[in-house]
């Protein structure tokens, strides 16, 4: 064993370790449908807040900021907010599609026992600018960060969340009373479920499929695919994927 | 022990599975100095890609695309780039300031082994645009949670990975032939490390601190924080974080 293989093997996480990771990434799901109304305890919901505190933000700027709904008014005007969304959406779709659009479930707003906008101060003078002056885009996607992040320790913790996007961003400002320089990044719903299924729903209901990573990877240049060179990038994946699949 | 209680613990992860995704959370660095100059083995670099080809995304668009940057002369070009925008970002800052800033390492865009700029591809069809026609952004955002599940997967693998924003996008768009209607969301350097930080760099170097988690706590309207509240909602986390300062 090499000096580097050593250094590699200290910095690395433990086999189990690595399976929590893997499993939050792989069998996190957007869940709008399977939410059960039991509480979320407060030491679960701030683990998961503190997770979020931990992402990453351009120049240490911290722009996220949570608005933990449970108020059953508060929840009723969003989802009237996120219904008309949905008609208005719903018109651009014909014949199978439209069908299959009004059999999917978009929202969990009133049944997931608590409702979570995560936004972002872009005003703030924390982190100084740092890394802000070429790409300001930077503070919204440190938020977007701080989303992920909590989605995938409530996974850990059993908790299910969803993601709704179906809201007019100025009538969700109203209702929440966000003011400008302040903008609204995640609308989730939070609680524990029935199940989380063993793909997304999307999946299952065949309004779209997994692409095919290898499609995705460019070598050097955008555009420069390879599928030859890519295939054999990730063929370790797919040698364990076709192995599971015969098991 | 309620139904509630037993279900909720079948969804939950051992004990040992969520240390792993919380270390990863917690110890996840960005990283600018520490890059080893050994390369990342194909079947690494491919559980990275593959966890952030599994982030969430709006539509299941997985809108992600991934260009590979090994070729030394496209990682010199960008270099470039990114120095010349260091160097106008600087004027911004006096005194003190100015002189921490010269001090702060902050991309590793030649040491890093691999370079790797996730995009954006927002005009593809994938998806059939559901959850977009309210807020387009969300595409985007899509975008980042692929690159937050590759960030926290390279933590458990032992790879360092920093987000250098320092960069104008236009050269940025000229130097890797990135077409309109496709967004340059992230330019990252990965690679093994000598070391991952106990705390953030710019924490470390004075440049900012962390923000109290419960400042940033709002309940049910934006700006209805509640210092005695929050504190309630964090205090098991508190009290931990006070008994792992005590031992």
């Amino acid at each position: 064993m090499t000096n580097a293989k050593m250094d590699e093997g200290a910095h690395r996480f433990s086999e189990e370790e690595r399976r929590g990771l893997y499993r939050a990434i792989y069998e996190r799901r957007d869940v709008r449908s399977f939410f059960r109304p039991d509480e979320i305890a407060a030491d679960v919901l701030a683990r998961l807040l503190d997770a979020a505190h931990h992402a990453p933000s351009v120049g240490l700027m911290q722009p996220w900021r949570f608005i933990v709904i449970r108020d059953r008014h508060v929840r009723q005007t969003i989802h009237g907010i996120f219904d008309r969304a949905r008609h208005t959406a719903a018109e651009i779709y014909t014949d199978d599609r439209r069908a299959m659009y009004d059999t999917l479930k978009l929202a969990g707003i009133i049944e997931a026992p608590i409702n979570l906008c995560v936004a972002c101060d872009e005003a703030t003078i924390r982190g100084h600018g740092l890394g802000r002056q070429t790409m300001p885009e930077t503070a919204l996607y440190s938020t977007v960060c701080a989303v992920q992040n909590l989605w995938l320790a409530a996974r850990a913790e059993g908790v299910g969340v969803g993601w709704v996007s179906i809201l007019k961003v100025d009538e969700l400002r109203g209702a929440l009373g966000i003011p400008e320089g302040v903008v609204p990044i995640a609308y989730l719903c939070l609680g524990y479920v029935t199940e989380f299924g063993a793909q997304p729903e999307l999946e299952l209901k065949g309004w779209e499929q997994r692409a095919a990573l290898a499609g995705l990877i460019h070598f050097e240049r955008y555009g420069a695919t390879d599928e030859t060179r890519a295939a054999e990038l990730l063929s370790s994946i797919n040698r364990k994927r076709q192995s599971e699949d015969k098991s």
